[in-house]
């Protein structure tokens, strides 16, 4: 276990127990009489990763006194949504496919991963309509819309260096925070009412959001593959302007974003993001962007201060520390 | 506007209002703020197709006295998830990219076509919330997934010549014949109780919309391109054993079945459906698929019948015979 690892552990002791209900419930959901789907799903179930957003539903209740006995259903239906956009992500586009065969899911193909993905919403959209209250299923089909509007907004501005800081953050925001706002939020006022602390444990999860994926973003340019655990380089490579590397842009020479642009888009380049380091004070831009992510985490950890004291507010204060000073 | 059309058309004259608001709400839930989202839905829209699905919830509805204002905005609900299931059909694997270069979506790549139908179904989810009842939100994301099951069993049956015919309906039943059972049961029900009227409708649906998917098939194989206005042959591209193939492989001798598998396994093939039509007695196969697809209908038909007389059931009643009798 790394020290991450454990000190994600520490962060989450308050809600172990529903944690382990929530686990319980992912695993029910996932079974499926079908092998053909259960083969699948048991695969998809080993890459739970982090399970940060499942766990903020359950210490958004927890620090605000709302906790209830369908806090670790909404923390699964969270989580199933997260996953169905994992899956959906690493559907290929054609170009890729050509260029990263390597990379290609050997066991199933594009086609199956959609209707992978597909599954998972539905599963959790179905289960959210078996919740007492209809807050969950509102809020999440509304989040998934917004999630994918930032996604097909991003995909369309790629290679757009004229963005604006503010475009940039909606995307982001859109794309990412949406789920751990909406996280938050229903943690904090699931089945309905108390708007004020609702909204303010949403601010929360959008900020930490919003950081979490500027760092993602960071650690994609300047991260090292063997740290990160993931393929560093990937938002070079399909062309996406994220705030490091806007930050970059902006501090380089006319030269220099004339190199930056083409290293973007010239056809057949390999390395892009090594190609990039060398191009311009890369570095300068990370630090500008962290320290735009370390300004959110200070704003959400500042808002949950205001709730009463205990393990799952102090959780919640460090998980805004923890979110910016990862290293994966 | 063709016979099939006119045809069409008439058939649904008796809820000729409910169908105009529904197209108004369909309209409504497609545009979306995001040029770059609206673009996509206004070219999606055009191919808004026969929308048969919706038609079923209203003319279940009118068929049966349970008519209310909700209606169209179920039958709404209903075309969105059949526009992102077909949007989701677009999507290619690795293997066809490389293969069919030629017919991926010049304009957007997979993965926006991904998020697309994405969008779409958590657009039908969300507007689902906003109805008074929650027998939708349930039915159809109940639904969803059982449509996902049937195409991730389908395409891990595919080349396999010793499916038995349940097995083969039973996926066409799921992957095609749930949302027209769930839209009639809808019609029939909404917002609750009825229990015995709906699952009656839920029946018809299922049996017209197997009918459906195996006229389809059929289709595929026999069909002329320029009469069913897509491509010919796509079951055989992608290795799908439908009930017609299934049928014409039985009939055959030894040698004819090894040639059969062949055709369909063997890499690099061009025309494999032509080459499928010389290699066995497909319009055998074809004649006794569509005979099943005829009992279907009828079955379908009486099951109409009982209801009290009037124009909707007469429509319903009609709608089983052209499922069958349609050329695209």
């Amino acid at each position: 276990m790394s020290t991450s690892d454990a000190r994600l552990e520490r962060l989450v002791a308050p809600i172990a127990g529903d944690l382990g209900r929530m686990r319980d419930i992912l695993a029910r959901q996932l079974a499926e009489r079908s092998h053909a789907v259960s083969d699948m799903t048991d695969h998809v179930a080993r890459f739970r990763g982090k399970q940060l957003r499942g766990a903020l539903v359950l210490l958004s209740g927890d620090a605000t006194g709302n906790i209830t006995d369908e806090h670790p259903a909404i923390a699964a239906i969270v989580e199933m949504i997260h996953l169905a956009t994992l899956v959906h992500d690493d559907v290929l586009d054609g170009a890729e496919v050509r260029r990263r065969v390597a990379c290609v899911n050997q066991r199933w193909d594009n086609q199956v991963a959609v209707l992978l993905g597909d599954f998972l919403y539905a599963r959790a959209f179905a289960l959210s309509t078996d919740l007492s209250s209809r807050l969950a299923s509102r809020a999440l089909a509304e989040a998934t819309r917004r999630i994918c509007v930032g996604e097909i907004e991003q995909s369309t501005l790629r290679y757009d260096f004229e963005l604006s800081d503010e475009r940039c953050e909606a995307i982001a925001s859109a794309k990412t925070a949406t789920l751990y706002a909406v996280a938050c939020e229903l943690g904090a006022r699931y089945p309905g009412g108390r708007d004020d602390v609702g909204q303010e444990l949403w601010h929360f999860g959008q900020e930490i959001g919003l950081a979490f994926q500027i760092v993602d973003d960071c650690l994609d340019v300047v991260g090292e593959e063997a740290v990160v655990g993931k393929s560093v380089g990937q938002d070079v490579e399909d062309g996406k302007v994220t705030l490091p590397v806007l930050h970059a842009y902006r501090r380089a020479g006319r030269a220099a974003q004339a190199r930056i642009r083409e290293i973007y888009t010239q056809p057949g380049l390999a390395h892009r993001v090594q190609l990039l380091r060398a191009a311009c004070d890369l570095a300068g831009g990370v630090e500008s962007a962290m320290a735009r992510a370390a300004e959110l985490a200070e704003s959400a950890s500042s808002r949950v201060a205001r709730l009463p004291e205990s393990s799952a507010r102090a959780a919640l204060e460090e998980l805004a520390g923890y979110v910016v000073e990862r290293r994966w």
